[in-house]
């Protein structure tokens, strides 16, 4: 591909080249996974063999020292262009242990040192290939600043109850990031952040995760029934309703590395359908469907959103490496909704594109693609996720969006 | 603006600085000029007086030394918010200037030092803001690279004679770009590119320009009548059809500076939008329009919008500025059309959302916008202009798009 | 054109007659009309004159006997393939007249007798095209439901000031159709309908309409200055803010019609686009643009576009011509939002439908269209209006429609 | 639903009924069958005991008698609200007895006596409920009208062979109406159909359906090994390339039917949408997702695309119904592009506005029509067929459309 994104750090580089390998090897089994709703366990294995599950882990603890936002991006489009089940899922986990890698430092220095050091025993863990992370924030009929899950203070411990859903990776993960409710005695309800050891008593994963696509992301729900936990494992995140600077960062950074995933499934198909028809070395030239100016007329329009959607992601990565690494570990919420808006704006862009690119390669295929058998039926199925994704889905984006620009109070728990 | 393009030289800074100032002056005048359809000859004049009109000439010969195409492309933009219609001349005008820069060098060591010695007078000139631009390629009922105005040889002389339309600029031009057939004895016709300055015998400018928008353009006809001219001021530049290497790299440079101007009416139209609904210190805040969903909405497709364009532009502006000076100030034609197909991409992407966002703004208000008085009305007649313009209009771009990305042969003769 | 609509009553056969042969004469002016915002009276004196504005007039009283919306819409049609301002005129005046034919015989025989037998002599001087009526609705800053333009009572006569705006056909009108808000003592203000003669002292026509289309309609704003007038040409109508029965029919015909307008408009601009490139007798075929696949799909989805418009109009008028001759002449408010939930729906695809049409046209016409002669740049002017118009404009008739459509309560002043 | 088609004919009213009361039973096991890719035997065989099957067979040969178009549309749509697998097939069932019901008489006179008897026993065996049409004319690699399945003529019989794709309604078929090449000595190949019942020895249904949608419909391939048929079951129908008028009739009427499925899809889709978020008794009303102005929008534009595929449906409906009627039975070729025109342009129109419909349902459903049991996550694939469709797919219809617009020479072979 011509123009596509190239990653700006040596790190993200390296990063990127794993992502090239496991893509080919994930592109062998995702029509199957597909088809079973199956997880890939040996995938994901692999992913951990590899040190691509390390890409945010400092370099100092055994990771791939990956720090740049935009470089995740790009090495998680590489990924979606063998799997986009895999890719949503790892970027779920890379863009986790890149916040813990932001936080470890600043909370191991003042009253949070318990969980700082938490985190630096995690990311080792995680260096070496054996900390797979759920970021299980979504439960059903609320939304993300209101959780239902409770946090009970017991002591020097909490018992954590409740039902997550959308839990990506969950058939796989050794950790689960719950928000919490926490109730302690007389006070009001705070909103926390718990980290759940899959091994702890009561973690039930469900597995029940079956869907029109995405179908191997391993997203369905986790039972918590009464897990009990020191109360290190719980952060303090202030009231409920209101997301604290350190989860908005994860919520702003992980919303752009998740879009990347949706440019890879649109590189992919745009790719495969242009190598079918192309005039390349091979192909049939313009005695074939790529000689109808129809077809070229689609295959430009794709290539329009190629490019914009790239240019986005290139873009508002930058801003979010130069303004995330500017501001303090722990930054003020009210800044935070600028560069929010420019994510939003980049991935309704990105989403929006990858749902379109998938649906003109569709129509090229005249028919074949409805196919089972054929990776678009499947790359249409899953591109339409994007679009529904939290914090804010395209049903929520534009009165955000909307607000912030015109300078209105507004939430970001969407 | 938020995160609205930035210079990254610091003589795009110094251009950006003047393009607001210019803008701020372009403002006052523009609604009026477009009611008559004048050209703006006083804002004109301070372009020229300001050092604007040099902006691409090398600083060792008095120019501002622009030479980043990103960087004019973001001056060019700030002056549209101002005047489209000034924006486009002098996005023609600077683009030429930047081109003979890039030759000036390289002519002068060879076989067309005349040439480069001609250009660097030209742009001493210029430094002095004496010089004004106009590119005159179009004529009626042919294609770029088969013009019918025709240089015939005469001794040491050519006679050019034909009539060039959508001469931007002409009413101020002291200089005439224009693409001719070189007739020459027996020999097959040629392409070639003349510079025939306005007071030449022959030379008339019919003044014509009559539009829906981008009234204040001053982009009539010219005609030339048995116009001679010595054969230095004529540049061979091959087989009649085929764009040369050096023309091929102002048209490309040159379609993204133009893009330029239709960000800067967008922009400009979202931010008289915003301005007059917007929550901000002074607005009215959630009890106005601002207050409705529906609004916010539309105010958010607008950001989504121009977040596309800044961003295609920036990054084709960043892919420019490093391929054409990787490439010898004569690169292979064949190697250009990927940087064509870049251009003709980013230009999609920012036309469009150019027209679409002042169709928002036009809905938001509510029908204010279509009083005459109201700028909106004029932005929405200036900014249908820019999906019509050559080598390659909305009708022609997507052809040559998807037969670039098809790796089939292709022409840049739109 | 094939499939066009055609009228299914007589009277409307004979209205669709003489639309055409206006459209013609109104072809010839239209240009001039919309270069110097001036009003075509010379074209109102025949539309007069021919018995066209007489066309809901009913028979008996010397008019045409148009009862039919569907006929009234598809003569609206074809007046506007000569001038769309003519044609918005002609819309809102056949409207008012078809609503005060329905009227009339209700009112003569309730406690209403005066202003029946005022109407009956009104259509009888209609009749003869002596009558040109503007409906005077609009006011700057509120909503229609809410006039601010005052009746006070004063004995038999009311006292009415205020300022109309959007006065459509205010320089040949006469008779406005004003809303008023009814002041009567201690009582609450109530809204009215008042019919005013122009040469009533203290009207004033303002005649300073100046807009970037439609610039011939005449829709500036008229001042009433404590204008007397007897009481009987007030028409109660309930409290502030609910439009009564009676008003809500004429607003949901007056909509359906007057999309009629923007249909024709699309016609127009696809006919001389069709025959200036055309495969027919005299055309260039296959050799000229219609030969080019991309411009053959333009055309063809400006076919959908129409085949949409069309189709609706159809449907829409055939349901109403159903339901409101169902309907007694006072039919209840609340059993009105479905109908106008369907002409609002009409009404987004047929407006919509025309803005792209046009746009496409443009588009085809590689720039020609964009020249102050060629009639394509009035049209994609003109054509723009559309989506302004009340009582729901493109930026409320969304939430109306889905309010409707959820059993929401919901109000008509939009 | 308020404004839904409604049938004009006693005998259509009849079809429509049966049409609901199938579709109650079809929607207990769609999702079923979409899961497992079963073809629904079951319905199938409901539809035959009721006299579904036979809605186009004369009254006097024991059928419903349904000879409008418009009315066959109204049905399958009310069809297609329970499964539009099933409606699909049922669609070219009725349409294929529709059209033999139409060359009954008229073969029966001529020389083609023999088909025309044929015909007869053919359709008074399906008003028995005995006969399951497959319209079997795809094949891969080549165009509607230049098949590869051979006819080869072997004394008063033809040898049939080759591979038909595409074959809804396979697994139940008892007749394939195939086309075919005839071959026959030395003259050149022609074009035929054959209808070859199911138990000809060397029949074999594939029945290897596997695709993204319409799992349902049965689809899948029947080869064709040398099958020895009487000549009177093959129609000549002249040269290679050409569709004979009958065909075309075929074509014409069963393209606007199969649309009809699209509509009842995007129907249901709709209704369900509203009946979970609407205002109604027992619903949530604005304090729930029908409260936000975004989702009523949604729910407005989906209300604006039904109305649009009605109206085309209901408008083309009338068209077909009065000109095929004029029509003799055998029409010319030439006559009917004008019909195929307007038949592809309200395709276009109901398929497109399907798929968006859906889509906005998804959106609205907030992410649970995503998971499998959500009847979304069927309708979201199943409605992405329709543009699939032959003769003349998305791909290709434009180019048609705007052929036939521009008077250029076209075919209607796909």
């Amino acid at each position: 591909v011509d123009f596509e994104l190239e990653c700006v750090s040596s790190a993200g580089a390296r990063f990127a080249e794993l992502a090239e390998k496991h893509a080919a090897e994930c592109a062998v089994t995702a029509d199957q996974h597909d088809r079973d709703g199956s997880f890939p366990r040996e995938r994901w294995a692999e992913l951990g063999r590899s040190g691509f599950l390390a890409a945010t882990v400092p370099e100092e603890l055994g990771g791939l020292g990956v720090t740049s936002i935009r470089d995740l991006v790009v090495g998680i489009s590489r990924l979606a262009r063998g799997d986009g089940s895999v890719a949503i899922g790892a970027a779920m986990h890379t863009t986790a242990l890149w916040n813990f890698s932001r936080l470890m430092g600043a909370l191991e220095q003042g009253d949070d040192a318990p969980i700082g050091r938490q985190l630096r025993l995690l990311l080792r863990a995680a260096a070496r290939g054996r900390v797979v992370i759920c970021v299980a924030l979504s439960e059903r009929g609320t939304s993300l600043g209101h959780p239902r899950v409770t946090a009970t203070a017991d002591g020097a411990a909490y018992r954590i109850s409740g039902t997550k859903v959308f839990c990506t990776n969950s058939p796989a993960a050794t950790l689960f990031l719950c928000s919490v409710r926490i109730r302690s005695g007389n006070t009001p309800d705070r909103l926390g952040f718990a980290l759940i050891p899959r091994d702890t008593p009561g973690v039930v994963v469900r597995d029940d995760w079956d869907t029109m696509g995405m179908r191997s992301s391993g997203s369905g729900a986790v039972s918590l029934g009464d897990c009990l936990l020191p109360d290190h494992v719980v952060m303090q995140a202030g009231p409920v309703g209101s997301l604290p600077a350190d989860m908005f960062t994860l919520a702003v950074a992980g919303a752009l590395v998740l879009a990347g995933a949706f440019l890879g499934i649109a590189e992919h198909a745009q790719n495969i359908t242009v190598d079918r028809i192309g005039g390349g070395p091979g192909g049939r030239g313009r005695t074939g469907p790529a000689g109808r100016s129809i077809v070229q007329a689609m295959i430009a329009e794709n290539e329009i959103d190629l490019m914009s959607s790239r240019a986005v992601l290139d873009r508002t990565g930058h801003v979010l490496d130069r303004r995330l690494s500017e501001a303090s570990g722990r930054s003020e919420a009210t800044e935070m909704h600028s560069l929010m808006r420019e994510v939003q704006c980049s991935n309704m862009v990105v989403k929006r594109a990858a749902v379109n690119v998938v649906d003109r390669c569709m129509t090229v295929s005249g028919g074949a693609g409805y196919l089972s058998d054929n990776p678009l039926s499947r790359l249409y199925r899953d591109v339409r996720a994007g679009l529904f994704m939290q914090p804010f889905s395209a049903l929520d984006a534009p009165e955000y969006i909307g607000q912030v620009r015109l300078g209105l109070d507004t939430e970001l728990d969407g």
